[in-house]
């Protein structure tokens, strides 16, 4: 071998032993650790992954959706480029406390939680309900939240067919899991996104959080419909938010509806919108890969 | 200096010369060389860039635009991934014969420029007129045509305000180029981006194309309006579209509308939908790295 040829062996070698060195149990929502911070009066479970500098990103989770509900495929690419917060809100998983029924306390709490890990600035991604909290934090907290991403969401007043799309779901005997019929339409493409997409959210085996029970998704289900059928008028809350705002949803949600998305698109001061085919209100899960791009683009600009 | 970092500037420098190598005059659309190919009678001048190997993607031009009308940032971002050819249709710039007053003879011609190419598949870019010849060749090619991104477009009888807006862009006396307010909206921001445009696709100073005359605009606006304003029962064009299409479209698009691809991407069979804020038209050109990105990303899949 020659000297020339060891030293590229070497330095490829070199380059393998730190890829693996940073390959860490932090970087894969399947394994990250769950950690526990008080605040307010609560024991909130969180966990961190990702890089160790840049503004974190915070997710926000949809009804009845626990830390191991989110896909790994969006967690873990968006941890590629930043750092990336996953939490349960009060009552929620194992954090402690009794669940509210509204979304302003969901917004408290949730200000709390980022203010007890001691945050600036962060981003947020809120999915679902999460998306009104995260309308509301970026409303009121303008210097804390930079950016925000808004998935399969909509406005406050926006309407919803929860209750209806719910009882479908959940009288679909056939389906082994009703997310499969909530957040991905009925074609053969978007059913096989779907089974994909559950069995990567499955893949964390040990200390996975709690299930929610029947009071967190009363409470959760409450705070949902009040929200989304109390009329803000001329849309104060959306016109108020001046951060960069990303949308992003499926061409047929049947909960929260498509043209809400496009509505929050044409309202909001900054907004950009993208709108996926054939999909429902999971679509950054069944695009996960080119949703990951846009996000990371959006968030990095 | 000891061998191994020897070894290590050796492989740098060796880096540098192949990158230097590939920069030829080919992967910038401002030295491309112009080339010409007869089809049907007609002498088509195009210009080639970017990778040899890969689905070629055939730009399709605005209203009156050359080749030269193209911003470079785009076209040269998207020309990293793949080959990308420009060309002047049918009596436009350097190509000969008389420019036709129908989108269905501009499609006729368009496809026979492709076909002495020799391409058995191509992608399509369409920008606004482009983008009509694009559904047309979509629709009727299916075989031949792979992907296709519409941008600033509209649908057949999607309606248009551009003898209106045409007006109202050639009577700003302060505006040095009516791009600026066909492409941009009135906002610092877009005008800015909409300058930086300007200085880009005015870069290439050698052998650029002869500008549009009266008889060009007279006969594409003669399409665009006839196209725009013949109403096509049920979106029957758009329905029998299936390849995968990307819309891209600005928040206020003055001339085509932004409805428009909303319709169009609840219309169409297998469509994403981008909407970009505060711009106009030139969406692409406003927001080009991001286009870019998410443009590559929709072609490589």
């Amino acid at each position: 071998m020659n000297k020339y040829l060891k030293s590229v062996l070497l330095m490829a070698a070199t380059f393998s032993i730190v890829e693996a060195g940073t390959a860490s149990a932090q970087d894969k929502l399947e394994t990250a650790p769950t950690k526990f911070i008080e605040a307010s009066g609560i024991k909130f479970s969180y966990r961190t992954l990702g890089k160790s500098t840049g503004t974190p990103l915070i997710l926000l989770q949809h009804f009845t959706g626990t830390m191991d509900y989110w896909d790994p495929a969006v967690v873990n690419g968006l941890a590629k480029e930043r750092p990336v917060i996953v939490f349960n809100n009060t009552g929620v998983g194992s954090t402690s406390g009794k669940t509210p029924d509204n979304v302003a306390q969901m917004s408290t709490d949730a200000l709390a939680f980022i203010n007890a890990l001691g945050y600036k600035k962060v981003d947020l991604l809120g999915f679902s309900l999460g998306g009104f909290i995260a309308q509301e934090l970026a409303a009121e907290h303008p210097d804390l939240i930079g950016k925000v991403i808004l998935a399969g969401t909509s406005y406050q007043g926006g309407g919803d067919h929860l209750m209806q799309v719910l009882g479908e779901a959940f009288s679909q005997k056939d389906s082994p899991d009703p997310r499969l019929w909530l957040f991905f339409t009925h074609s053969p493409e978007s059913q096989q996104a779907g089974r994909e997409f559950i069995k990567r959210a499955s893949a964390r085996t040990q200390n996975r959080d709690p299930e929610s029970g029947k009071d967190i998704a009363d409470a959760q289900a409450k705070a949902l419909i009040v929200w989304t059928n109390t009329n803000d008028p001329e849309n104060k809350l959306l016109k108020s938010i001046t951060q960069p705002v990303l949308i992003v949803q499926g061409s047929n949600d049947t909960m929260l509806g498509t043209e809400s998305s496009v509505t929050m698109f044409k309202t909001l001061k900054n907004a950009q919108l993208v709108l996926f085919p054939d999909s429902n209100h999971g679509s950054i899960f069944q695009y996960h890969d080119t949703f990951v791009k846009t996000a990371n683009d959006f968030l990095n600009q």
